[in-house]
């Protein structure tokens, strides 16, 4: 594979160029095979089995979310995202014009049965449904089955398409797998699904896929060729090679396991200092939980505080295109010891009690 | 280095957040800086020397056009190219909605001189002109120096930003040094300079810079979030560690000779098999050179009869938004050694005669 990372062409070939001036449609697929192939025969025994023609090696999960929005929408148009959502998600769809609503979340996800009055007072359907329906960020909270169902429901009646952002779902460390909207959906074209292996191997490695329609794909693959005319070679090799050796489900097992235990770590220093301060959410996999303190808590002046304190977090507005939850805030458990949150954790109290 | 590549984040955070969600404007730069570092030392001894504020590392070259793009060009804006030009560049100009104009070069590259009546026929002012100056893609013709100060005079006259595009700078193997626009724009904020590793390097890293007035950059940084988060650490590290090994100008060297070499030898099979049916730029860098022929030949129709007889090229119309150019194709001679080149000419030679 080496001689792919250098700018030599097949033998034939004067032209020296790359697949769209070469009138080689696909042809990038010949560098991206190698990690698709693996990629599919990982999948083939998972929830998210696809085909060669539904998958589009992409530069991480948002390069994925960034496709979504150019393909899909036009400046004014309507998307309803959670509340709170991913800032970088939200961000992109901002940057095409997209008229952000905010929907409302529970323990239970999304609250899908709220959609219809939100867009009956908006005055009509939404372009998109921007969704991270397992162990969302930043709450760490997973949308019910029964939510699943009725938004497939929704978009279908509505022509609306949900954009399945699902970074975390192979990270479920508790309860039982909830299938997602790319299983339950069949095939439906409706349903872009964005995946990454930013959370599961490496975030510097911008890899990720996007499973779709194929006829989106094609035009993903336009669109991808004018943005960064593909995805780095030696990453996805390294990608690829990892799930060849079976590297992937092992470490899976591993981060499930280690995250369990941080998850639990954090709940136990939380309860600890915390208890009647605040309430939080209490993820069965990903990397985050949120706390959410009385109205008077502003966790902006928190930050500022804490950050000479020795403590971090991100304060719960950066979550909201209009600058909501400023009495919440993001935790990760996933990322530090057990030790070294309740370190962390008592800062926290520590700031919060000097605030 | 290696935890960069991690999710572990720094030791007093329990955020786990990226630079956008953690209040840290720039901390991506804790990062991008080891390459920013080498960077920067490396262009210190050249023309191209800049500094830190200026920097943005990019994945690719094309992603400094999409950046270019996203920043400053609206839908309906007026924007001028070359003719012909980059395929992916003129495409992420129209992904953003640009009004293309069309203007003619000559072997001193873009004819400027042309300019003010294509701007008066048009009756408004580019927003942007898109040029590659040096060894331009696809006709291999460089831009007099004349020619890019009297660029400059009407970009500031008219308030355009010079998209200055320059993946070819640095293959120089023939002929004098030409001031780039970054050299000769002193720092003007009109200038937005592209350039990538993919040319001098390898493509496949996607790993880029954009060098721009350090206010732009900011920007560039927010909306590079929204479309890939950063640019892959570990061929960021691969490239760092090249420059700092000094392994590039001795690379160039060996790429300038070779690449010297392969083009004289294009050179001589195009006269022994075209002299009397076509004519040819003759480059003094880079990769490409450009084969006119007469009005009757279809270079579409030649492609299609030339890939069975095993000889390929990119045909003329690929680059021009508006089809021109049917008459002519691209050959890159940087790929092919001296006896393939010589199989691809004849062949190409045996199959016009087919035609």
């Amino acid at each position: 594979m080496r001689s792919k990372l250098f700018h030599g062409n097949s033998n034939s070939s004067l032209g020296g160029g790359d697949s769209r001036e070469s009138h080689g449609k696909r042809t990038h697929r010949a560098t991206d095979s190698v990690l698709a192939d693996e990629l599919l025969a990982y999948l083939e025994a998972t929830p998210e089995r696809t085909t060669a023609e539904r998958l589009l090696i992409t530069s991480g999960g948002m390069q994925g979310l960034d496709l979504a929005a150019k393909l899909f929408v036009d400046p004014g148009d309507l998307v309803i995202v959670e509340a709170p959502t991913y800032t970088n998600g939200s961000a992109t769809l901002l940057a095409y014009g997209a008229d952000i609503l905010e929907a409302p979340i529970d323990d239970q996800g999304l609250i899908v049965e709220a959609l219809p009055d939100l867009v009956h007072q908006a005055g009509r359907v939404p372009k998109a449904i921007y969704v991270i329906p397992n162990f969302q960020n930043p709450t760490g909270t997973a949308m019910s089955l029964e939510r699943r169902h009725l938004l497939l429901d929704l978009a279908r009646k509505w022509g609306t398409i949900i954009i399945d952002d699902d970074p975390y779902g192979m990270l479920r460390f508790g309860g039982d797998h909830i299938p997602g909207f790319r299983e339950l959906g069949g095939g439906d074209s409706l349903v872009f699904s964005v995946r990454t292996f930013s959370k599961i191997l490496a975030p510097g490695l911008r890899v990720g896929w996007v499973d779709a329609d194929p006829a989106i794909v094609a035009k993903l693959i336009d669109a991808k060729q004018t943005m960064d005319t593909c995805t780095n070679v030696p990453n996805q090799l390294l990608a690829a090679e990892f799930l060849r050796r079976g590297g992937l489900e092992p470490h899976l097992r591993r981060l499930r396991s280690e995250y369990q235990r941080r998850m639990m770590a954090m709940q136990t220093s939380l309860e600890r200092h915390f208890s009647e301060q605040a309430a939080w959410t209490n993820p069965q996999g990903g990397f985050f939980l949120w706390l959410t303190f009385g109205e008077h808590v502003d966790t902006s002046k928190l930050f500022d505080l804490g950050v000479p304190n020795g403590v971090a977090f991100i304060p719960g507005r950066a979550f909201s295109v209009t600058g909501r939850f400023g009495n919440a805030l993001r935790l990760c458990f996933a990322s530090q010891t057990p030790e070294r949150t309740e370190l962390g954790i008592s800062r926290l109290a520590d700031t919060l009690r000097s605030l």
